[in-house]
């Protein structure tokens, strides 16, 4: 496989609860693309993993519009109108752990370390962004650790960080699908100023008390009020599973990205927490599954 | 004045522009105050500098009001029916820099100080914030340096932290009052959620950008768009100030809580930013004066 680059890049959570659109988290969870660029117009596409059925293996399919974007924007097209691609997914597909955004990310930055990071990483941040819409799930999936994005009037910026301390994010992932879009079209285009304060304040909780390694103030910093309410018609059960992780010790529970996976943020009990929730979900008849997962500090990094 | 007790209090700003109701910093400017509890019914009410013609000197002076609260929560009220009271003011009087709230942590914790402590720092700390309606001033004005406060659904929490570099807070203090009732009914009650995620974006990367030490990611973070624009019209020449403080350096301008006073966030030319600040007021006959002020990391204190 010489010529071959081969990167893996996180799963991600975004939002945390009340970071909507803002905060993320890479986690301990990964895809590997392997990748060459082909100077002839051919496509060869495999897919191994969660949900390879689903994935199309064709001009369609996301890694490959990701990277034909990319070469365009280095007016590259001509030169290499084809690749070979690799993809091996651990991510769940279209649960809310980011899976779009890892495809797009993988995409571009294993094309740029083939192109020889001709683009800058901000260039791969900004061109990902673009391709998914919003930063919330690129920057962690690219820059790894807790992220906080946001496209200010100079430029799409973003910090990365670590806490002190050893948070585990617990994921229950349900047996079914809910797409972005139908999740999107379930909120409120003007909410009450209250509410907007209400989310300002926690997410700036978050934000400062990790920073400071404060954790009894993580408690209650999760809520929301600004999505969650409206989406909890989408995931059955949702308070319930919500209600089961905090009574187990977890700090707080949100749903992940636009769901329907939920995710309890902890620092113990992080099997029991997940039982608890698989449990939840199931007295709604909803089978799921559950991981308990670090956060990973490296975002997207070439392995081999 | 044995039997006195004497701290010392800092005036805050709060908002810091997107953290409507949630962040605030202490700033090194200061209001004092002697306090004798007293067992006879009695008031002796002394105040010198600024504002003292303003502030009531008898039963309905903020800080012997906010005493007397205290009182009735320890059931001390028969116990301490009057008290002597000397403050010595700095911070400027319904400018925006926190003097009410100034006021009130003073007398609490003074009177807290001279009951032997009798009360936690986090009892001090909520009815401080039930007198003044919001925790924004009341959190720096207590523990000092950088505060992010919110009730959550478990307590009124608070996180403070101090940056790693020398951000200075250079205020432009305009010859006027504004009070902060006229400044909230300029508001709208409800709001886009575009602009909501606007500001929950903005207060996250001021924070984690200050917790990181990443400065250059401060640049366009202090914007905002659920307060300010609605409040443009009580401060003439409000966005000529802010542009002239940014063109100096600043790495960000805002209102300095309710207003009227603006406030320029930088790490350079702390002079120049005020003097360009008055200057650009002055453009619209608005008489000021400027300071340029650290963060206070201390809160209140006993200095005697």
């Amino acid at each position: 496989m010489s010529d071959f680059v081969k990167v893996r890049v996180p799963g991600t959570t975004a939002n945390c609860g009340p970071g909507f659109d803002v905060m993320g988290i890479a986690c301990s969870i990964y895809n590997e693309l392997e990748l060459k660029l082909l100077e002839e117009k051919k496509l060869c596409i495999e897919i191994y993993g969660d949900g390879a059925a689903n994935i199309p293996c064709d001009e369609r399919n996301m890694v490959w519009r990701s990277i034909e974007k990319l070469l365009v924007k280095g007016h590259l097209e001509k030169k290499y109108q084809g690749a070979h691609i690799k993809m091996t997914n651990n991510v769940p597909l279209s649960r809310g752990l980011g899976s779009s955004a890892t495809a797009i990310v993988a995409g571009l930055f294993a094309a740029n370390v083939f192109l020889n990071n001709r683009f800058s990483i901000q260039d791969i941040f900004e061109l990902a962004t673009e391709i998914e819409g919003h930063p919330d799930n690129v920057a962690p999936a690219l820059f790894g650790g807790i992220t906080v994005s946001t496209k200010t009037d100079y430029k799409l910026e973003y910090v990365s960080f670590m806490p002190n301390f050893d948070l585990k994010m617990v994921v229950a992932i349900p047996d079914f699908y809910l797409p972005t879009k139908k999740a999107r079209a379930a909120l409120k285009q003007e909410v009450p100023l209250k509410d907007a304060i209400f989310n300002i304040g926690h997410t700036a909780m978050i934000i400062a008390a990790i920073c400071q390694g404060k954790i009894e103030a993580l408690k209650g910093a999760f809520a929301d009020k600004l999505h969650q309410p409206y989406r909890a018609d989408l995931i059955p059960g949702m308070y319930d599973v919500f209600a089961a992780a905090n009574s187990k010790g977890a700090l707080g529970t949100t749903i992940s990205g636009a769901g329907p996976t939920l995710i309890a943020y902890t620092i113990e009990n992080g099997e029991e927490i997940g039982k608890a929730m698989v449990e939840a979900f199931a007295k709604h008849n909803i089978s799921s599954k559950y991981l308990v997962l670090d956060i990973d500090n490296k975002g997207a990094m070439v392995i081999e």
